[in-house]
């Protein structure tokens, strides 16, 4: 009962051992995450479309929940970038934006992804993630991160544009052009040259005017919070939101209210799917970070009980006003650099942030989108990286195949139809290349018990029989793929009298295989050809045991090829075989 | 361009050396299989939905088109019962039974069908058809038969009743059960049951009274065109129409007609999915009659060339009245056992229904439709066999899940639901079993230079090195497995120094696995220990030279795992190795 509970409340296990050492690192990193989230909330809440307030929300609940679940200790759970623009493709297409069934459709998005999570924690299906393929996820990454600069180039230029493709996006910003404000495409631009530059070039100079490293890391970090603060006291003082420069405005003070999502068997339908996706996607997103940071440290974490965790973090998104949450790479790093030992780093942030949404929220009020849109667009084009496709190029052309129409899709459908199509194309380019597995003739080389490929190898055949090395495991997808090549390589040939599959490589063999082999055991008993196995692995042989193939079999299961080679071979050379 | 013509038109090759010894098999074979297509025809249009004609012009043209392009020698293209129920099932969703859209739809669909099947075939996409695993097969047709003989039942009782899955058709059949037909249920019980005894019975018996075995077999075949002609002599000489009986009535006398398929898009829409389904399934069905023929006479056909002799034979159903069409395993067997010798045979067997559908069709105006659900009913439960469960629960607990879900799911949503559910289920089987793969720490064995798993046998193992036989190719769907699997390996051991992953048994490693393998070696770098690969097949290592990997390992690469061990291994006993 005790190891149940402390399994699924992981809080039980690092909170016995909870001190003032760990307490203050804890409270410091929270504090500089708290400041960092702050703008970052707001930005992506503006990138899901949804009011300022629900991005700061979407961070205190979920990240206090998370902490008594989850098992990473350093990850720090709240929106992020790519989950934001899926929870906008989403939602967009079931309700107007800015509509009170925009806001609830987020909450219905939330409690849906927190209850697929939570089950695929509780039924251990965590490796559903894993048909997600590297070169997927990296692409669909990539076109994401350039849909989202995309999609907030209308906050710099002051304009309304909608889209959810690349296209859509960059036809609804030329259209508008002409609405473009003068004022605002100052500070967005502004913003954004003085944040790449704040990334790229700050903390090498500040290293070389001798600022000490964590200083000048944390003064580079804390870019996007000088921006804020700089445009919005420009906007205050210069009366800029008078001009046309679009401001966050009013965001509610007070602590996250109790919402309801709705239970609408419609709406649940019509989010289902999306919210399948947001809850894989992030989960990958979340799991890669906890793993990388955890194994800095040497812990390990649990990918069933992330699960759970994340789950729960969403159900609380989804009660708290907020919308689907997941593990967030920048916040988790910064979580971590700035010295995060437990979850308890994520509660002090939960707080700060409960005071921040309290206290701090009319300070806002002159900030420009555009800022927000800014860090938006600096944050993700990190993300955008194209050199996946030169290196899966290089080393596998089914790879290349899978990135390059997860992006095309992604960037010419949206993240939906993207990730969708990348996760079919990697399955379908997977089974087409089992469908034609590599088979080698073998033969034995000399003075040694190997066998290897006739093609490559100078090796010694025999007349009496035909080794064949099947290099994949026998399944419905290359049944038919055996017999074929099989019943090839006996026509029209010499005669041969015996057939030897090496199985060495052969890890499984399915009802379909065992029903080829019969076929195939058929049909050449039918020719007075006797087939025979070698190197059949344990459980292979285990399975073929409960079958009457064994009793049917038109000859001998060797253990090594070497044996079967002693036991045919008749010393004839093939040349000479049309005895 | 000889050689092409010759590739796509197989009756250049067999048309040359005809002879008149084969045209006296062939159309021997063709009096027999005309005389059993007559009411086979019509029954099989009365299963679609469709007036009776419709399965007479479903035969003519397309068994044509066949033998012209079609590479099996004994293959008789018709309409076949399955493609027959999946044709009411898909068009019965976009028209009304009856109307004139109903019959444009059917036309549609063999267009549709005829269109993908030379697609596949003009692309070599034959292989899509070994997605359909042999226990996902047996179930859809053991399912399907279930579901036809049900649906024919409402013949037999004289009732109107509709549905598309058991529940529905039972259903149907229990509400209407009031209006059944006394005279109709005699003559269908009777019927069926005179089927049912000439199946199983009426050769036998003859044999007994020293019947000759050959007209034994051709007698007990008749069955059906006596039940046909002993019922509508029934009905005609006792008036039994007058008295409710459903009988066929007036059939157009003539050549099939020239139709026209709708082109609208919104139909073909529709009918999309259900057309590649039907196409699949008639093309898995027809080659593997067409193989198991071939097989028999050591003939050899060509799936992609059969691809295109069966979507001919359905584009020329469409525009001939008639509705989708493959090669039909009953049908087959008579004409390879009358003895046709080329597609000429099928060529006469279309002449033979063309002088029926000209001169014969008012012969048929009697007859019951009960009779024809009789034969129906008595042809497809010879396709139901449910010890394809018990088999594969004995043998893959995985493919038995495969075929419950395909029977029940064909049994309960119908069959479009049940063959799709039946490849998701084998995929998502298969990459589930993959994902897990069977990794096995081996030692050596005393005396030899092989390895053997340590918990299986008395093997010697070494405090310096760890030896693990991945059994499964590495790709996406196990990358991070393994990732786990050494990370787990490595923790609260006593110190290893060295891992060698044996990789005999590895077909592929695809980009994911690579960037696991990379993440796997940096961290293994970090903790001081090695990595070593061993055994790595020929065009895995070709790939893997293709990148950095082999640059940055921390380790080498054996040729052969003893290789390996004779390197490392220090002779240290695993037990003192806490130094």
């Amino acid at each position: 009962m005790t190891a149940l509970l402390r399994r699924y409340l992981p809080v039980l296990d690092w909170g016995r051992t909870y001190s003032r050492a760990t307490l203050s690192s804890d409270v410091m990193a929270a504090v500089i995450v708290t400041i960092m989230l702050i703008p970052q909330s707001l930005a992506y809440a503006l990138l899901a479309g949804l009011p300022p307030e629900a991005g700061i929300y979407a961070s205190i609940v979920p990240i206090l929940l998370y902490a008594v679940f989850g098992t990473s200790r350093a990850l720090a759970v709240g929106p992020v970038a790519v989950v934001s623009l899926m929870t906008a493709a989403a939602i967009g297409q079931v309700a107007e934006q800015g509509t009170a069934g925009y806001a609830v459709a987020a909450l219905t998005l939330a409690l849906l992804s927190g209850a697929i999570l939570l089950a695929m924690g509780l039924f251990r299906l965590g490796f559903l993630a894993n048909f997600l393929s590297h070169p997927v996820i990296a692409g669909f990454i990539t076109a994401s991160g350039i849909l989202i600069a995309a999609s907030q180039l209308k906050h710099i230029l002051g304009i309304e544009a909608h889209g959810h493709s690349l296209i859509g996006i960059l036809g609804g910003l030329a259209a508008g052009l002409d609405g473009a404000n003068l004022v605002t495409v100052v500070i967005g631009v502004a913003a954004a040259g003085f944040l790449f530059w704040a990334r790229k070039s700050l903390k090498p100079l500040l290293l070389r005017v001798r600022v000490p490293g964590k200083l000048a890391d944390a003064v580079a970090k804390a870019g996007p919070v000088a921006a804020v603060v700089a445009t919005t006291l420009a906007v205050w003082h210069f009366g800029l939101s008078e001009r046309g420069v679009a401001i966050v405005g009013t965001v509610p003070q007070g602590l996250p209210p109790f919402t309801l999502p709705s239970f609408s068997p419609d709406l649940i339908g019509a989010l289902f799917v999306p919210a399948l996706l947001i809850s894989i996607i992030g989960f990958v997103e979340s799991i890669s970070v906890a793993q990388t940071l955890a194994a800095k440290r040497r812990q390990r974490i649990d990918p069933d009980q992330e699960l759970i965790g994340l789950g729960t973090a969403n159900l609380g998104a989804a009660f708290t006003g907020g919308y689907p949450v997941t593990g967030g790479f920048a916040r988790s790093v910064v979580n971590f650099d700035a010295g995060a030992a437990t979850p308890a780093a994520g509660a002090f942030t939960a707080i700060g942030l409960a005071i921040a949404a309290v206290a701090l929220t009319p300070l806002v009020y002159f900030l420009p989108k555009a800022t927000l849109a800014a860090t938006i667009i600096v944050a993700v084009l990190s993300l955008v990286d194209l050199r996946i496709l030169r290196r899966t190029w290089r080393y596998s052309k089914a790879d290349f195949v899978a990135v390059s129409a997860t992006i095309l899709l992604t960037l010419g459908l949206g993240v939906e139809t993207g990730v969708l199509a990348g996760v079919i194309a990697s399955i379908g380019l997977h089974l087409y290349k089992t469908s034609r597995p590599h088979v080698a003739e073998v033969g034995l080389v000399p003075g040694t018990q190997h066998f290897r490929n006739i093609n490559r190898h100078d090796v010694k055949t025999d007349a009496n029989l035909v080794s064949l090395r099947v290099d994949e495991s026998l399944y419905f997808v290359n049944a038919r793929f055996l017999e074929d090549l099989i019943l090839d390589r006996i026509s029209g040939e010499p005669p041969v009298r015996n057939i030897v599959l090496m199985c060495s490589a052969v890890n499984e063999i399915d009802y379909s295989a065992l029903e080829s082999l019969e076929a195939i055991n058929q049909r050449l008993k039918g020719l007075g050809i006797g087939l025979h196995l070698s190197e059949v692995k344990g459980p292979v042989m285990d399975r073929l045991k409960t079958s009457h193939f064994l009793d049917d079999l038109n000859g001998q299961v060797f253990l090594a090829h070497y044996d079967a080679w002693q036991a045919l071979a008749t010393g004839d050379r093939p040349t000479l075989a049309a005895e």
